[in-house]
């Protein structure tokens, strides 16, 4: 079996803690590790690391490979979309791909769902992949719960022979509204539409050639577009011919484009706990409590708090009174909502959005394939960042037209090349990079390197950079 | 008239924009100016400014000149008790040092209550001085406006002969019921006690020797250990006999000390609206709303709150379905807490106080006399630090024991002395001090000077530091 999982994810419904640069699959809010390591980890005992796949965007790919390289992952099992097009085109390029091992059994998930039963996950999983043998493109139906209007609902049709606990799909039915929602719910053959999928890569075509031609046929010589990214993580990105192509597929889900008109759809279902992490209410059902009903991070202080969750990243937070609410403090941004207004976040992210407010793109800790960098401090005529460069790797050779750095290391040992000088600084040694200067900054070390940057000019921008080489592709 | 401003807050209802290096009345809580400087600008009319004085505590002289030098207020006008003792000794203190002039009014004010109407304030005080001049003790009585439980309220008595709205006090009532509350409001000749006192030098002196003798007789040479604070700021400080004698004295408030048991107590009545800011939820009545109730700082964000107060230090803040909530951000804390449970802020201070929570003292930007500083980041082994000297200003001659400081010049000028070493740094200069080096950063420009301080060691504590000589007297 191939796993494919699709991490497309937006970073809106959980700011300030996912932003555009970083989101949710990659945060770790339902646990130690992130979504897509637990969505790795929870695939590993049926299908071993190097049959899984991921697609994914560009903005994203080098913190994913960095998630996931402990586990071995591969680059070159990461294929990074030029454009978000929902889920079909992401399907149908995994099936474009795989194509040459049609009987082959590929089973899709998303990056960002918590599933905290793996036995169950594995069982369900089984009688999945058997029905998908059979030809059918087998969705997962989880019993629902509760009576949730913001899921879609598959109604359970005649069982399937020769098959255990594998049926045929009597109906799809689109978010409800709260009365049908309750009905469902009563009637026991209805089951949550989980966005789990199985099929024969060949069966997946065939149905996409048939309902869905303007998604798959335009990708029928894909792999030809495909190619390595440049540098040290050589992930699998589109030449331009392939992004033209890539770009021009309608945005659809592959619930529309093929699973509702197919004859061949089967639901298999299953009672694992399954929760999408929609918003921030939704971990309530995740996270460990204390006897109130509070879910609070180090540093956190309070006074008579009930059902409420503080995710705090240092900060001391003092909370008194509050009820059924959340808070989410970053260095740059905080949040603040009752539970039950959990999805309105979506309008405040559209207003900042509007408004472009730099909160929404980056984190004030920015990850970089070399480490990351922190904005401690910008205001006129200066900006104070704190670098991290992880050990053997190396920022590009560049340079800055408006700016000139002053770097102090206050730990580990660097190597600065500058114009045509080269040396090595350890703590408490600094250097300056006048402006127009060709530099680059590397660890040559086995600790962190830390320094602090001081910039200084008028216009101090992340945009002023030329590139001339670079470690991973970016010159 | 004299005028005397009680400043003795001690900073803990308004945390975490409260520090006990900061207290309310060094707050603009309620204005673009701070609340003592409010208090100072109110008396102008009827006082001048060099015969306004005020008793503070040493730990906040400094930034109390710094606030009221734009007035002329003169150092020497700031006495600085050693410790708090309530109201009485304070008073007490004040009646001694005037003692040569015993037919002088003396009014007493607290520094951090809000009256948002001077003209009516006026009109009183100079009813309130009339009946001082008939030797009469005179408390301003507040015509009650609601059924407040945390007042002290005055019960008016008989008219008093020849003066024009003033009585006798019936009876002191300190905070009484609910039940109680509702009584006075309706009655309509209890007053609540604002905390201003009118009356002759000779007057106090006189009841304070009847009926709180250990409060007065100590103080009986004050005068003779008090001394001008070495260097540029010659306020008024205790000699070590002076701290024993006011240390010893019982701390008990004027009310109680002499209001309660005069004879010669009177009530001047006033409809001036007055806030005493008791807690978050007091600003209600003073600040501007917008049409939903809601008073917010810049850069808040919000989707469909009410009546929430959130005031913020420049960091982005998003809001989402609040009703009646109080959120205050500041760099190294926050508070979120519903307004009517704005009182029990107290509790969570007192529980910061136990875990001895840095946020309780200091903000991250400490004022010094001159200038003040701001910690960006301490990590192991380093913090960093913006520096801003005031023009003219020097910090003291000094050394530290356990780390190295590594200064960059971002703005202005430094004149920098190193052992044996003078400089002169302009941006992006820099210059290391070695642990141990003799050291002092002056301004001797007339822009701020501004620079980012990296200090490296095991050890970065403020108490490492040796001073040798300093401008403002703390060597």
């Amino acid at each position: 079996m191939i796993s494919v999982i699709l991490a497309g994810g937006s970073g809106e419904r959980f700011w300030p803690l996912s932003r555009e640069s970083h989101p949710k699959q990659l945060l770790n809010i339902a646990g130690e590790k992130t979504l897509i390591q637990q969505t790795v980890e929870r695939l590993l005992p049926l299908t071993p690391i190097d049959r899984i796949y991921i697609i994914t965007n560009e903005q994203h790919a080098f913190q994913t490979l960095s998630q996931l390289t402990p586990y071995g992952f591969s680059p070159d099992h990461l294929i990074a979309e030029p454009v978000g097009r929902n889920t079909a085109p992401a399907v149908a390029l995994a099936a474009e791909l795989f194509k040459d091992q049609p009987d082959e059994i590929m089973a899709v998930f998303p990056a960002d769902h918590v599933i905290s039963d793996p036995d169950t996950f594995h069982a369900t999983l089984g009688q999945a992949e058997a029905a998908a043998r059979q030809d059918y493109l087998v969705t997962l139906g989880v019993k629902p719960t509760r009576a949730e209007t913001g899921y879609g609902y598959i109604l359970k049709g005649g069982a399937l022979d020769k098959l255990d606990n594998a049926f045929q799909v009597g109906q799809f039915t689109e978010k409800p509204d709260r009365e049908t929602a309750e009905h469902f719910l009563k009637q026991k053959k209805y089951y949550w539409n989980c966005g789990i999928f199985t099929w024969k890569v060949s069966a997946v075509r065939a149905e996409l050639e048939e309902h869905a031609p303007k998604v798959i046929k335009p990708l029928a010589n894909i792999e030809s577009h495909l190619q390595s990214a440049k540098g040290k993580f050589p992930f699998r990105v589109f030449n331009d011919q392939g992004k033209k192509i890539f770009e021009s597929l309608p945005s659809i889900s592959i619930d529309y484009a093929v699973m509702e008109p197919s004859k061949n759809a089967a639901v298999v279902p299953t009672t694992m706990p399954w929760n999408d992490v929609g918003a921030w209410s939704a971990l309530d059902g995740i996270s460990k409590t204390d006897g109130d009903g509070n879910v609070l991070s180090k540093n956190v202080y309070q006074v008579d708090c009930t059902g409420t969750l503080v995710k705090a990243d240092g900060r001391l937070i003092g909370a008194v009174g509050l009820r059924d609410m959340i808070v989410v403090d970053t260095p740059d941004a905080l949040l603040i909502c009752p539970k039950d207004r959990a999805q309105d976040v979506k309008q405040l992210v559209a207003e900042l959005k509007e408004k472009q407010r730099p909160q929404i793109k980056l984190h004030t800790t920015v990850q970089k394939p070399w480490g990351c960098y922190t904005t401690l401090e910008q205001r006129d005529g200066y900006l104070v960042k704190r670098i991290e460069v992880l050990p053997g790797e190396s920022l590009s050779l560049q340079s800055h037209q408006h700016r000139a750095e002053h770097w102090l290391v206050v730990s580990g040992k660097a190597e600065v090349e500058c114009d045509d000088k080269k040396m090595i600084l350890k703590a408490p040694e600094t250097t300056v990079i006048p402006k127009g200067a060709k530099h680059r900054l590397a660890n040559p070390g086995k600790e962190l390197l830390i320094l602090i940057e001081t910039q200084l000019g008028d216009i101090l921008d992340e945009n002023d950079i030329k590139r001339y080489t670079d470690l991973y592709g970016r010159a």
